[in-house]
């Protein structure tokens, strides 16, 4: 069984974390797979998809802080769009998350959220959550 | 066919590569697929899973010493865990790794182990291993 | 259903971004799968697989300079082999790239195109596509 949908996802920095499990959750629900994967995969080039921290909001802080300070955007790059950095910290952070499916929901730990990692915001995004299983 | 485990994993160092092949190989078998996927993923969010070399230990001590030098734990991070490099280095390896299954058996490389990849140790850790196919 | 082929990759460079959109899309059209998820997986520790910019040339170009500066293999590494900057490499970039089938076709970002990342070349690698879905 397969169940796909698009989601649209708004930043509002140059570089921001979207919180999107609440929507990952609901098209699971939506999809009737009870054990399985779900898949959420960006369709851009400079914003990607991770897992990480949603109790303390230092941490998407540091996390970019830390991770521009090590790819800044002022670089001596030759991509005449001047966002080189986007595309690989989109490459480097990847551009698709997995999560289990048990009992029609995400298996996700005690401190994990879905994130759309915006690299080249703000911008309206598009992401495809994937559902399979049974 | 869908087939998910958790796996506990114990690391001893606060960087420290645990290979699990042998139970990722264990939890395939156990599920009878025979053509299709297997994922381990991460429970957490200081702690990632890739593949990498298991023939030599130097790749280990070499990968972790230079992701240290990129992103050491001395930095001036917000967050008060101070764990801040920990969550963003398991966000760039990422939280879960993928492996085709063929015969009943996970397709690695030659020089390929599974990787579970703690940067915030020592823990007790899990991992949900989940086999899809046929 | 689930169908799995490999496919052979010719890098010509050391560091080298190889498009395999087309075998991957290939791979899919052959599987019959008209719904469902596409990985594909390097076989190998020092390659990786990512999507990226297919318009401009200067993204590979930017992307890699960006990344041989960060991580350079002149470094002090005790793996004799001299390519652990290529191990850790691509476990950042990561060993598998996913992307979501819809009717019978690779669902890609209007400037997404599916590259194995040499880290290693010039070499003859080899990459697994698995199509699972209905």
């Amino acid at each position: 069984m397969v169940h796909s949908e698009d989601v649209s996802v708004r930043s509002t920095k140059r570089t921001h974390w979207v919180d999107i499990t609440d929507e990952v959750a609901r098209v699971v629900s939506v999809s009737g797979v009870k054990e399985g994967i779900v898949m959420v995969a960006s369709l851009h080039t400079t914003a990607g998809i991770t897992l990480n921290e949603n109790a303390d909001p230092d941490v998407e802080r540091d996390v970019f802080w830390k991770l521009g300070q090590l790819i800044p955007q002022e670089n001596a790059y030759h991509h005449v769009e001047g966002n080189s950095d986007s595309h690989l910290k989109a490459s480097l952070v990847g551009l698709s998350a997995h999560v289990p499916v048990r009992g029609g929901k995400p298996v996700l730990g005690t401190w994990q959220s879905i994130y759309f990692c915006e690299f080249d915001g703000p911008r309206n995004r598009r992401v495809v959550v994937t559902v399979a299983g049974e």
